[in-house]
């Protein structure tokens, strides 16, 4: 049973987005979608969805649509973060309500999810569409949950680490899981196999979370991509700064408060000052720790499926890249 | 075979909705949705939907979910919209995006979507999931089509008459057509027969947003329950404004644009004499014959829907209680 790289996987799928025609009605409306979908990515959600398949059917083609969807359905959730972030730029181009307005962003991003769930249903494969359905809206909804707790976390004086990984399970995680989850469901796989399948999704999406937040601080900016330091800058609650105001003790959380408080900083100094209590607190390997357990909860899970092992190699593999492991 | 009234039907919707526990997450984001839900109305479109199914079936508690989805949705779309117009007020209160703020009616809105396809999926039918999907995906996207075009036309000059028309089908009647055709649908009518009632639903729904622009001018204030001229003061492009500028010969139309690029006028006088130029050029009959034209339309589709006839009068009454014709 042919199995597909990662590389073919990423292609056919791009191929199958770039092929979809959304331009049916009014233009200001639709163009939006095709610049959010046409601004790129790794489509990690449609590859990953495939690759769950794979490990159990070679056509994978006939799941096109349903990995489009969840593509399409998370591009929505970044036209309207962005929105609601009031975020410039999204993979260096303008966001939506910038080079359009605010309305444009709030009805293309409606029509966004709308279209996702067209996708989704479409050429569903026979007596899947209940429980793709099912997997699908609940982890949508999950994803709103996230982005609501992430809202009113800003607002708060202290976030607690549990909440904290609810917090990104929800964003970021259930929508990787539930990727893999449908694709195994859409496969004919037990449902045992979807779940651990789902669960592993779960634990690799913390990873991968927690892997931003330290590379953040600890990041090669050569090959992190961004500026070190962003999240520090803007005092942003990630597992980071939440630890350590968790294990600080009075001197240490009033330096942190100190730094997060102040107005007229010299950038590099406040870096330089919350890293160094960072690093005083262990918090580097702490979160290296967390990181470390969560990839093997995941693989141990993955292990537990139901498939040939070598077959599982080109899950691995990627996820493995994802993690920047095989660096 | 038991045929429940307009009455029955709309109470036990509202039970039914009233029933619906979204709270399953932060209550910031799912108190919107309950307030916004709660907020009342006639439950059109449920209604609709059921009467389209009692046409054939009895068992109405069969299909509570999908009226209820369809209900749903509408008050995203009212929630969504009202944020775009920069509505302060519906149905006597506060709009979400002043009651709370504007990125919560953004997120509660779209989780209001996603709830929306859930109670549509949610013990559907066997089989008929994938065309009522199909129609109600269809009958949403137009909906964001032609609020796109209400939008536009506002920041336009002219707008013809037939895309008017086109506007309102996409932004009020597609989803009251959809309603009646999902209800057909689910008690496995005829293809022919589901047509014929979205048919029906498109005509009664054009007749009864025209019907609200020549209200606007022309009704009583005491039954209206708006004030009389809301429409002409803030020169909104209705029915009767774009027929006005589109037959008013030169003069006519100089004096219409005089009133419209007004900015310091007695409200009053203004309302007069627009209407006193909606009178000479006879924009009341051509509406009001428009509207009639619309409606026997409808009634002729709804004539050759394949049910005994004494089967449609509780809809027949229903739409002719819509229109105010029991009056």
């Amino acid at each position: 049973m042919k199995q597909f790289s990662a590389k073919e996987l990423q292609e056919r799928i791009q191929k199958y987005i770039d092929g979809l025609d959304f331009s049916q009605g009014p233009q200001d409306l639709y163009d939006p979608i095709d610049y959010v979908l046409g601004l790129g990515g790794k489509r990690l959600r449609p590859v990953l969805m495939m690759m769950a398949y794979n490990l159990y059917c070679e056509d994978v083609e006939k799941i096109y649509s349903q990995a489009a969807g969840m593509e399409t359905y998370h591009n929505f959730t970044l036209l309207h973060d962005d929105l609601m972030d009031k975020a410039d730029m999204r993979r260096g181009k303008s966001t939506v309500h910038k080079k359009w307005n605010e309305n444009t962003a709030i009805l293309s991003g409606d029509a966004m999810l709308i279209l996702a769930y067209r996708l989704m249903a479409q050429d569903c494969i026979a007596d899947k569409l209940p429980q793709v359905l099912t997997a699908f809206g609940k982890a949508a909804l999950e994803v709103c949950d996230g982005q609501q707790w992430d809202m009113e976390f800003e607002d708060r004086k202290e976030v607690l680490v549990d909440e904290y990984m609810n917090m990104i399970r929800l964003k970021t995680s259930v929508l990787l899981a539930a990727s893999l989850q449908i694709g195994a469901m859409l496969a004919g796989a037990s449902e045992r196999d979807a779940s651990l399948l789902y669960e592993f999704g779960v634990r690799i999406g913390l990873a991968f979370q927690l892997q931003d937040d330290f590379l953040d601080v600890y990041g090669d900016p050569a090959v992190f991509g961004k500026n070190i330091g962003g999240d520090i800058l803007c005092n942003k609650k990630t597992y980071m700064l939440i630890s350590a105001l968790e294990k600080a003790d009075d001197g240490l959380r009033g330096e942190l408060l100190h730094w997060i408080d102040a107005t007229d900083y010299v950038p590099v100094e406040k870096i330089a000052a919350v890293t160094h209590i960072y690093n005083v607190l262990g918090i580097d390997s702490l979160c290296r720790n967390a990181i470390d357990q969560l990839y093997e909860e995941g693989i141990a899970l993955l292990d537990k499926v139901e498939v040939e092992e070598a077959r599982k190699d080109i899950l691995t593999a990627y996820v493995r890249g994802m993690m920047n492991r095989n660096l």
